[in-house]
């Protein structure tokens, strides 16, 4: 166990898409560039099967905060509400823990 | 925002695999059947692209620990550690606020 560990947050987001592509490929890479950005970004990762689950890394939940009233992120939400999900769920979380494993 | 919302606690396991099966996804399903009876589950989301990503919920740390040292669990983290994963990370977070959208 690291005692040094010093906590911060993850964005868990799970989705499910409306058929076809709909500009989403295009606006999810600006979106990855813009957050990357962000102050207090530090990391996400992302995957897709029936849902999709993308989990954004943040050193405090001001940085979580400011990004999603970023003005370009607040466009593509819109457009996410509109044309691309059937449904999503957004969950701000704690890391208070984690561990590795290296083959 | 739900005042009367009750904090929990989420799991995110991400990975990277070996090639090839090598009896993973018998041993996967057999897990999240085994996971579900687990006093304290409460759901797990699963999704695959270039990283793995699941991420179980769970109502109390306890939970997760008892969940960890199952027995037929540890066997499988065994055959993870030897045969599935190159490498894997595991993210223990307190679920503090979450919302959605349905269309």
């Amino acid at each position: 166990m690291n005692q040094d560990f010093e906590p911060y947050y993850a964005v868990i987001f799970t989705s499910t898409r409306t058929e076809g592509d709909n500009g989403y490929s295009k606006m999810a890479d600006l979106m990855e560039c813009l957050a990357k950005e962000q102050d207090g970004f530090m990391g996400i990762d992302s995957a897709k099967s029936e849902v999709g689950i993308t989990v954004s890394y943040w050193k405090t939940l001001d940085a979580i905060k400011n990004w999603k009233q970023q003005s370009d992120h607040l466009q593509a939400q819109q457009k996410g509400v509109k044309d691309w999900y059937k449904w999503y769920n957004v969950k701000i979380c704690k890391v208070e823990r984690e561990y590795d494993f290296n083959a």
